[in-house]
């Protein structure tokens, strides 16, 4: 998903933010040297677990932080790298929680890290037991790393309590998100898809669509009712674009997605998508499959045909729709530049057609 | 370890990061309940993890900062706060890490979330992944929160600019020993002694003495030399300190350490003892005991006899008085005044003998 237009000074900065996250990467690693191999190894794992993502969250700040008038490339950049940080963190704590060992059609950090311990001989327990505390470690240092960046920046006192504020509640919220995604997986009794829709909004839509949007428009001295309509637009967007995610998680292409159709079904998470076909699955089947412990791929057919005939498919396909358009609504304020408002009118509409 | 005398301010203001604290977890336990209830579970859980501890950190951060001078006991009340969350967060991811149930005698917060989990009837499994989920997210949360702590001081930007710096370092340095520490226990050759006393200042000795006193001085416009004096105390009586623990690990009284004095032998911990110990012991004895999966009383009490036996508690007995030499041997300087020098002795003196 690219959110910048050829006319703005957008893509110089996108790349900008790139070479800071090398930069940073690089200064780390150098350090790392003095203190082991193994932790300079850690530090070029880290690294590669930033790369190869979208960067769409910075490409968020740096559009908003523009359009409303900001003018310091620098800070905005600075703002943009903490947010491509801190999800990084995420992903990293986030596959710990998971137990999954690839993540965009890779080894992530800590399967990698894993198999580096067995091929150097570690038993498999050993193993396991490194490659998951290499990437809590790496997503504890993202995570200090993002508040470093915005921490140190030489803003006026009130913008930088204002951007300190927001990630504070950005790491509250998502913490939410990710626990009520993990009850939701580890308790008895399945949750209702308004809950379900509570957890996407804290664990995705905060961090991933209405902190960067915010951010940026803190950093350009935007008011309130710009700095409220675009939460309420990241809100709903952010809402949308999960839920395609997790559409596509099932029914999408492992070759655009990077990732197995059948592995959120194995996990046994309780998607919105999951959660509807559940509810509206009256014979208990798609129930006894997700129960499973081992899910073949005529299990995740019949699990697909199941979410298809009861028409749960259908309804969160509806939902996205309406998400999408509940943020464009949002955004039509005078207080959002119209050039802004039509950026992020793309950026719905992508978000609610993508197929990776 | 009680490092406050009754001349000093510092009693005051220990029970006032005492109080910070118990404020910060009750304004954040009161907004997670607006994210369901298990969200406010885990930050009363957080706060139980909080408690407990002897809280020298915070004692070292204030002792420093009011003998070098400084008059704001409400900054120091923040830094010291910053520490004690910190340390909390290490505590709780360090307890993942090594599956970990039990801390200071009692279910750390993993081990009392899988056992609620289970009592509400999930399976062992997913109770695990509960218990690891409650512990990492935690531990995110308090290591930004530590990172809050100082980011939002109101002091000079050039003091600001020097603590987080120093707060940067010591999430570099402490995971760079936190990583060793692991290596050394998931490799198949054990460590040589030197590679564990570093491991041992990188992984205790900066976060639990160098920074704090370091953060103490900065914050009092503390010179150099008195910087510099510090950390090396810090530095030497943070291994004095840990290679204590390590001895009272294996020889202690469960009683007066709330600790087991097996679970070290049975996770198989490569201490400064241990590898002492393995280093000495040329029939091999000790390491098959330690290769064992489940080690008995009757197997920890010959291990304990080989590490006598062999002289390897005496050499790390030996080394934790030469450290403490060392530490107060780093302070003698005019740089730091004379009622700082004395209590810091008293520290030393008590690092080396405790028996908790």
């Amino acid at each position: 998903m690219t959110l910048m237009t050829s006319r703005s000074r957008g893509p110089d900065c996108v790349a900008r933010v790139a070479a800071g996250i090398s930069a940073f990467f690089d200064a780390k690693e150098s350090m790392a040297r003095g203190y082991g191999r193994r932790y300079a190894d850690l530090w070029a794992a880290a690294r590669r677990s930033s790369e190869g993502g979208k960067r769409f969250r910075p490409a968020l700040v740096i559009n908003a932080y523009h359009s409303l008038g900001g003018t310091s490339d620098e800070h905005a950049v600075v703002v943009a790298t903490a947010f491509e940080l801190l999800h990084t963190a995420f992903l990293l704590h986030d596959d710990v929680i998971d137990m999954d060992t690839v993540r965009r059609g890779q080894p992530n950090l800590l399967g990698a890290c894993a198999a580096h311990a067995a091929d150097r001989g570690a038993s498999q327990r050993a193993a396991a037991t490194w490659g998951q505390a290499s990437a809590i470690l790496a997503g504890d240092l993202l995570i200090h790393a993002a508040q470093s960046q915005v921490a140190r920046l030489e803003v006026p006192g009130h913008t930088r309590s204002a951007l300190l504020d927001l990630l504070e509640e950005t790491m509250f919220v998502s913490a939410a998100g990710e626990l009520a995604d993990v009850a939701f997986s580890t308790t008895v009794e399945p949750p209702v898809l308004c809950d379900v829709l509570s957890m996407t909004q804290w664990k995705t839509a905060h961090y991933s669509f209405q902190a960067p949007l915010r951010s940026g428009a803190i950093l350009a001295g935007a008011n309130d009712e710009a700095l409220n309509a675009l939460s309420e637009y990241g809100h709903h967007i952010g809402i949308a674009f999960q839920l395609r995610d997790d559409i596509l998680g099932v029914f999408g292409s492992d070759d655009l997605t990077g990732k197995s159709t059948i592995s959120d079904l194995r996990e046994g998470k309780i998607t919105a998508l999951m959660c509807s076909g559940l509810q509206l699955d009256d014979t208990g089947e798609l129930r006894q499959i997700l129960a499973h412990d081992d899910i073949t791929e005529s299990d995740a057919d019949r699990a697909r045909k199941i979410l298809e005939d009861t028409g749960a498919r259908t309804s969160i396909e509806n939902l996205v729709a309406d998400y999408a358009q509940l943020g464009v609504a949002a955004i039509d304020t005078p207080a959002l530049p119209a050039p802004l408002r039509e950026q992020l009118a793309v950026v719905a509409h992508k978000a609610c057609e993508r197929s990776s």
